[in-house]
């Protein structure tokens, strides 16, 4: 949500930009193999595009020109099918790069084909909001700050030393505003250092600096009122702090002969699994074409074309001046992917982890490299997969076992100052697991108060240390999950266990459940609030294809979570966020419904959402669609967050449902066991 | 549920108590300590346990004395609190026993001193219900069947080979018979090997043979329908059976210089938490006097005195004759404990595991030792404890992670088909989880259909292959959770997340949300249904302890599932499993109010549960309190379920909550890294 970290961040994306030579990269490249037409933009790629895109404007390219935006523009769905069920017959679909970029106050939104290298469409965005903003504008938005008179005189005021002061970007949503009134502005809040790195538990509360971002020029200040900064005292996290209380002994995760996955470009196939992992500057991970083996029927069958997450929304409960305006998206607004972080090895990911690198269009257009952007690992828990002892049969003792081991997919995005651990997990039974974590540091408000005794009104949050309230929020996290069971033409059924009445005494009971299947005709009957559903199971069958005996092959979304929104419907920034509204949504498919909180999101109007889309209320039965999940968290702070929050996970799973004829991993063969006979004693690194 | 499996099992139990010499064993343990006041009973006690109480009858011992139930009677809590706030002042309070027995069709319940060798208090139960069944019965009533030549008949006129079959018992639950018609019976099904070891997808449907358990003797027989016994086919999940696909690559755990936690009888020490673990043969694992270091106060500081598997209820939706009785309590019917297995190194648990016996009665009295019923591990799976990048400052970049050591202790109670794998987790931020695994085989009821399109009345179930239908079920599992918040004298706090409109333009938002604390008064206050309930926080704290900010020091129920009834409050089957109509429940403790479906459930009237407890709505608010958490499962089957069921889990975490002034692990030092540079390249075991 805040964005100090991003000027320095920024500064190191042009450090990596100049290192690596993106045409050297792109001969290697093509030598190397022809791209999946899922791939995201290679290097050259990434190169081609800006050239293109630059090139297309009439006379010389604008000088103010800046890339909101570059990737891949997928191939449409049908295309790309036919492609993929005969790929040696028939080139590849040409590949093509959405372009989103700004120049003079207008927002232009190309799409390039890179393969015949011209502009396919390009149009001037006319409707309400704005691109992901840039590093740049973050950067230079933050820094004009510390260049305003008024504003060093109001740190001066306060006994703070200029040096000392970082600031970030905070994008500011809408609020009922006229159209003519809504600009590309940010508000610049400010932090205080001097003696610790924990910069987000110190904020400078009461001076709100206005930037325009198009004309980047400061367009308002003020200084409202003047509160306690935070102490620094216990704030710091940082490895050079003081350590307390014995380390556990060493622990570690080892593979002798390697992992069992193999990385073939973006592809990745391991286990009876295989799937495409792209990387795209919004949404981070975007797995494709997800297929699994079925061992019975001796062919790899289609689950998933695609999922991600489509959307985070961030609202603060903090009506006070300095905070009303905190309502993040920070997928649409700032790029969660843009906002990955290197992954550290050993630390983020174990020892039998395989990194994998990004690589994204700067602000000028050109390619930097996102290093370990990705980690790739097998899950060894020491969970059990599946058992049974049978000591019912004379003269066996049968204990059958086979531990569990999964296939993550790792990407932390550090959208400022929250972490989120993004875990896609391929199990060989069949399904594929979400989780969402939660760690890093919270956005505190500095206040007065030292004790919850002098605390009289309403103050949005929890005092969490002297000066200190944690602000009370929400995460909504939606993924799109473009399942595909078994092919494309798929149903939404809801499986209602409903109490049944047993009147007529022909039984010694009174009342059992039994289920009552209802198939989704419109996306009216896909819209499900859990929170008020009767209990049910939720599938996406395929409707075309039954097991032997006559079951709808499927998967079921096992919801982790069950939250709703606590904003009123006329809320602006819920308009803008109605996507929570229900906890499932099911639309048709449709390629250019991937954000649900609408394309342009920053400072948007909330008129381009998976709400107002569904207001169509199209077909979904039999039809290919798209299953979408809202993840939620409301966060009340506790001290335990303070100063730095222990991971809180949450997420769903996507288990098969009469997908196979019976268990697929029956006949899995467990791993050999490891043994270290002939080492010495293990060496600490 | 079912109990083929324990005649063998009895066979093999009474094997151990033949090669344990429990004297020798009692011997060696008094020499080496003096028992915890919460621990198990050992060989020896439970020895002289037996002694005590076949001696108590008047003249010699009754000849059909059957051992029930014999286990720890733990010390009053207030005695034992204050014997351990100053262990070396006073001796420990008496080791006393818990026994029932049966004796010429009467219960008897007896409380024996240890220390003083004799018996303290000594009733005969008079109410409803019978205590849990002996293997031993279940074993003989199994068995009486194949020796019924009306049974035979029928296996005959089926075709059926006698050898090949073999039987289980079921309790039948209570449908509102008059008092006097309620004997202790249960009903012998039986099942079908012949070519698979999978007994439980081969039923034999239509036969019903009814055993009063007190005489030993059949005193109902039923053939009422003959329906084909599902094929062998497919069904195998034996290690001889063939494998199909790749095995993954060897993985495996190391800890070069061994676990970092102590087991010392049967205290459990790792990082910063201690607590005592015991077994029951009704609960299975006890978790007890769990505390958690806090490094601030320099001291430990209580979280839960007792945490345990009060009662497990698994009704069946499946009202046809051979059927509709299968509601099964199996903690209070079966004993949870009684039903663990011996754990598989390598395979139940990882390679760090440490394993740990139990001992039980067996039906005469004798100590009977149980291999490896729990494991004990630290947990390494990849997860992140916590994390943060830091770019905002100008010079340095900052990333600290810490990897996730958990603490896990494990059982796995197979009740007949079904396997439950009980996880208690300690981790290093305060929090512990529960989390329940269900695997094993399904209850399938044997039928003529062999498709769907067949099916056309109700048939309680999902065809999952050919002459089998999975039948729908429910697993409500709920946990006795003593919470001792820094100290015994604790309230409920439901904090409620409420939206709150913003009418006097005061804001440019219309509405945020804000926390309503409500703090229980009475029972009635502490029934949470979270299906209807508004979004909400569930803590209990402690009034009497706050941080240094103000805040009451509490910690948060996390429920892992939202899962409420389907029977209708006048079954008798819910009468009796009344503790599922809520999620949460919460009572003052009371010593005797530990078995949420009554202390005596086989055949029980339901007059004796959590439900019938808190209808005298006592006082809860800072009293001595213990929250009850109910874990469900509806269990509709799909065909992956079949032939044996990948697992399926949920649970919940307690996690401070202003427990801590604030993160306690943000010290924490990592483990080092393990590695491996000496070694040759390591064997296959």
């Amino acid at each position: 949500m805040t964005f100090p970290s991003k000027i320095l961040f920024f500064l190191s994306l042009l450090f990596f930009s100049s290192i690596i030579t993106p045409c050297a990269e792109s001969t290697r490249r093509r030598h190397r193999r022809q791209p999946h037409p899922l791939d995201p933009l290679t290097p050259s790629e990434l190169e081609l595009a800006r050239a293109i895109a630059s090139d297309s404007f009439p006379g010389s390219p604008p000088r103010n020109l800046t890339f909101h935006y570059v990737g891949l523009d997928e191939p449409d769905k049908p295309l790309l099918l036919s492609w993929l069920s005969a790929p040696s017959l028939s080139p590849p679909p040409p590949r093509r790069a959405l372009v989103i970029a700004r120049a003079n106050k207008r927002t232009h939104e190309l799409t390039v084909d890179l393969s015949a290298r011209r502009v396919d469409s390009a149009r001037v965005h006319t409707g309400h909001g704005f691109p992901i903003l840039t590093f740049a504008e973050l950067a230079a938005s933050s820094s004009l700050a510390r260049q305003h008179p008024p504003f060093l005189e109001s740190m001066r005021k306060r006994g703070l030393k200029a040096e000392e002061i970082v600031c970030g970007s905070f994008t500011v949503g809408w609020y009922g505003q006229e159209a003519r009134k809504v600009g590309r502005t940010v508000k610049v809040m400010c932090y205080y250092l001097d003696g610790t790195v924990n910069l987000y538990m110190r904020p400078v509360e009461g001076v709100t600096v206005t930037v325009d971002l198009d004309e980047m020029r400061i367009v308002g200040f003020m200084d409202r009122v003047r509160v306690p900064v935070p102490k620094a005292d216990g704030t710091d996290y940082s490895g050079s702090n003081e350590r307390v209380g014995p380390a556990l002994k060493r622990i570690g995760v080892v593979q002798p002969e390697g992992p069992s996955f193999t990385v073939d470009g973006h592809m990745i196939r391991w286990a009876n699994w295989e799937f495409h992992l792209s990387f795209d500057v919004r949404a981070g991970p975007i797995i494709s074409l997800a297929s699994i083996y079925d061992a019975e029927k001796q062919k790899f069958r289609q689950v998933m074309y695609r999922g991600f997450i489509s959307e985070l929304f961030v609202p603060y409960m903090d009506l006070t001046e300095e905070w009303y305006y905190r309502t993040f998206f920070d997928a649409g607004e700032y790029g969660f992917g843009l906002c990955a972080v290197q992954l550290e090895p050993l630390r983020d990911c174990p020892e039998n982890a395989v990194f994998m690198d990004a690589y994204i269009a700067g602000p000028d257009g050109k390619p930097i490299k996102m290093p370990n952007v990705f980690c790739v690992f097998e899950r060894y828990a020491g969970d059990i997969m599946w058992r049974h002892t049978e000591l019912g049969i004379p003269g066996k003792v049968i204990r059958e076992v086979r531990p569990e081991v999964n296939l993550v997919v790792r990407m932390v995005s550090t959208v400022g100052n929250y972490d989120y651990i993004v875990d896609w997990e391929f199990k060989q039974s069949g399904s594929i697991k979400a989780t969402v974590g939660l760690t890093g540091l919270l956005e505190v408000r500095g206040s007065k108060y030292t004790h919850n005794d002098q605390i009289e009104d309403e103050e949005y949050g929890v005092l969490l240390a002297e000066n200190t309230l944690g602000s009370r929020h929400d995460h909504f996290l939606i993924f799109h999950l473009d399942l595909d069971i078994d092919g494309d033409s798929n149903s939404f059924v809801k499986s209602v266990f409903r109490q049944t009445p047993v009147a007529d005494h022909r039984s010694p009971r009174k009342s059992y459940w039994s289920v009552v299947s209802e198939t989704a005709k419109t996306e009216s009957d896909g819209k499900i609030n859990l929170l008020s559903s009767e209990q049910a199971e939720l599938l996406v069958v395929n409707p075309g294809k039954k097991t032997n005996v006559g079951n709808m092959v499927g998967y079921r979304l096992i919801p982790g979570s069950i939250t709703g929104p606590l904003l009123s419907d006329d809320d602006y920034a819920q308009i803008r966020g109605a996507f929570t509204k229900y906890n499932v949504w099911v639309t048709p498919y449709n390629k250019s419904e991937k954000w649900a909180g609408g394309l342009y999101t920053d400072r948007s109007y909330g008129d381009d959402t998976l709400a107002t889309w569904t207001q169509r209320n199209r077909a979904i039965e039999n039809k290919d669609i798209v299953l979408w999940y809202t993840l939620g968290f409301h966060h009340a702070p506790y001290q335990e967050d303070f100063p730095l929050m222990p991971t809180l996970s949450s997420g769903f799973e996507l288990r098969p449902a009469n997908f196979f004829e019976s268990n697929p991993v029956l006949t899995v063969v467990p791993p050999e066991v490891v043994t270290w006979p002939n080492c010495s004693v293990p060496s600490i690194i």
